[in-house]
């Protein structure tokens, strides 16, 4: 089982008028403190408000008629984007949710019309209650990203950031991008191998969440130690996935690791210069792009969602921008 | 003298590759709370984080060859488009700005690159200020809003819309604009009564300040009583333009008006389903569309600025977001 550019044509196709193509936004301020042209691929302020719809719309696009309804697990945006996508084909989605994820994502899961089961990280056995409930109705799960129609979705991103770089003239760039499980990095790094190849891409996860990182350097897969302690909460996957780390592998590399605090300051910054709303995890690959060290002129990073609990976000920039 | 399509036609071809072709926003759950269908013209997220960019290019593009430089009177979002532009183009800009102003609109206008002269707005004539400028340095004046290639500039949104809304396949609307002087609505205006005229304009102006409203509603120029008193600093003028009033009388209104709160209201609900950051004077527009009685099923309105104080922005979002 695999992806191809191909699958991702197919994808485009599906999503168009569904999902929107996000523009690449940039600001004279902003590059002035990354001393570099940063361009932002704002899926922030795609549907749902992460890039998520994009992957969950191409998987529950392809599945086979009279389908009854989806499942998914997720703590937030996976879980928004299959549940709009799922309303908008008439579809019952269940989500089954961590009882400590954001209560924005919560929300706005619910608001969409999905069934939310809530369970707790410390006792409850996440994948037995949604197997249980897959069997019980007859459920199609949609996983968050090792999945080929997913990664096919996710990468339309890809599509986007290669026709969005030849107007600008670009043709040689680093593209950053936020990585949990894999999904959308190993999408875009498709895409890009395919109609960009100058355009190389890098993941870039929190510290301490390094998973893929570790696992592009070492050629194997790593595990991360802790399954919580960041606040980058929307890509916290322990493990690549058997799909998108192959794919990152061929295609990508290598991996760049940010702090949370790092994260914060570009959620600030998107804020002032940008004028969009970033979640910490969404943040992490602009945050690379503004202060790592040894980055070429030109860099693209993903803004890839902006679900932030309010107190987090007006706390963030009460503290970064006095 | 006056403005046409055919000028806004040219300033399009000025503005290419130099300012944004902002995103029309929707969200489903925004418009859930609105009870009807919201488009968002997310000017926003034009360079320099406000509409304004596209007049003041539009008009020092226009300029003749070997203007030493260019002089704005602004209390912010004009005084950012304008020294942006003029930087672009090599030209000294000098910003007459109140002492008031919000401080981030005063720090981003000096970060372009201009010279800023601050006056108070109790004690200082301030057209003194600038006539003196003017003449001493040769200085060509880049009006706020009463120019023709001003309001051409900024009819090129108008024209994005147009072409927005035809995609969306919408050929009847209402289109709420934020309104000060009027340049942004009567640039809007004449290229939708060009383009797409089932898409009528209606300025929206905050409580205290609607002059243009009241001067559409009596057929003469009315003018605010008082001059400071909202929060919606953009859009604070105290009387419409000679040259907007005619042409909203020809092809818009009703005004509408809508409170502070309202306009606080909006940018919170801009920032939880849009993700996007807007100033109060920048959301009168989308308040009036979510809150304001006997609009159709279809509205499209600007979002005109997101230069917002950060306090000010975390104080909207911790109080009305709880």
């Amino acid at each position: 089982m695999t992806v191809t550019i191909d699958d991702i044509d197919a994808a485009a196709l599906r999503l168009r008028g569904n999902v929107r193509q996000t523009p690449l936004l940039s600001a004279p301020l902003l590059d002035r403190i990354a001393g570099r042209r940063v361009l932002v691929k704002a899926e922030c302020l795609q549907v749902t408000g992460s890039f998520k719809a994009r992957g969950a719309w191409s998987a529950i696009s392809a599945l086979p008629k009279g389908t009854p309804g989806v499942l998914a697990m997720s703590s937030g945006n996976h879980a928004q984007g299959v549940a709009w996508a799922a309303a908008a084909h008439g579809m019952t989605a269940v989500i089954v949710m961590p009882a400590d994820a954001p209560a924005v994502k919560i929300a706005n899961t619910k608001a969409y019309g999905a069934e939310v089961v809530l369970y707790d990280r410390a006792i409850d056995d996440r994948d037995a209650i949604a197997a249980r409930l897959s069997a019980e109705r007859g459920l199609a799960l949609i996983p968050p990203f090792d999945h080929p129609m997913v990664i096919a979705g996710q990468g339309t991103a890809g599509l986007e950031i290669a026709a969005q770089a030849e107007v600008l003239g670009i043709s040689r760039a680093e593209v950053l991008v936020c990585c949990g499980g894999g999904g959308l990095t190993s999408g875009i790094a498709l895409a890009l191998a395919a109609r960009a190849p100058g355009l190389r891409v890098h993941p870039v996860e929190p510290q301490g969440f390094d998973d893929m990182t570790r696992s592009l350097a070492t050629g194997t897969p790593q595990r991360n130690a802790a399954s919580t302690g960041s606040l980058c909460d929307a890509i916290l996957t322990p493990t690549p996935g058997r799909l998108t780390l192959p794919i990152l592998q061929a295609h990508a590399g290598p991996g760049i690791v940010v702090s949370d605090d790092q994260a914060l300051q570009a959620m600030t910054l998107a804020f002032q210069h940008l004028r969009i709303v970033a979640e910490p995890g969404g943040a992490v690959a602009l945050a690379a792009a503004l202060f790592s060290p040894g980055l070429p002129d030109t860099v693209i990073c993903t803004l890839s969602g902006g679900n932030v609990d309010p107190a987090l976000f007006t706390q963030t920039i009460s503290r970064f921008a006095g």
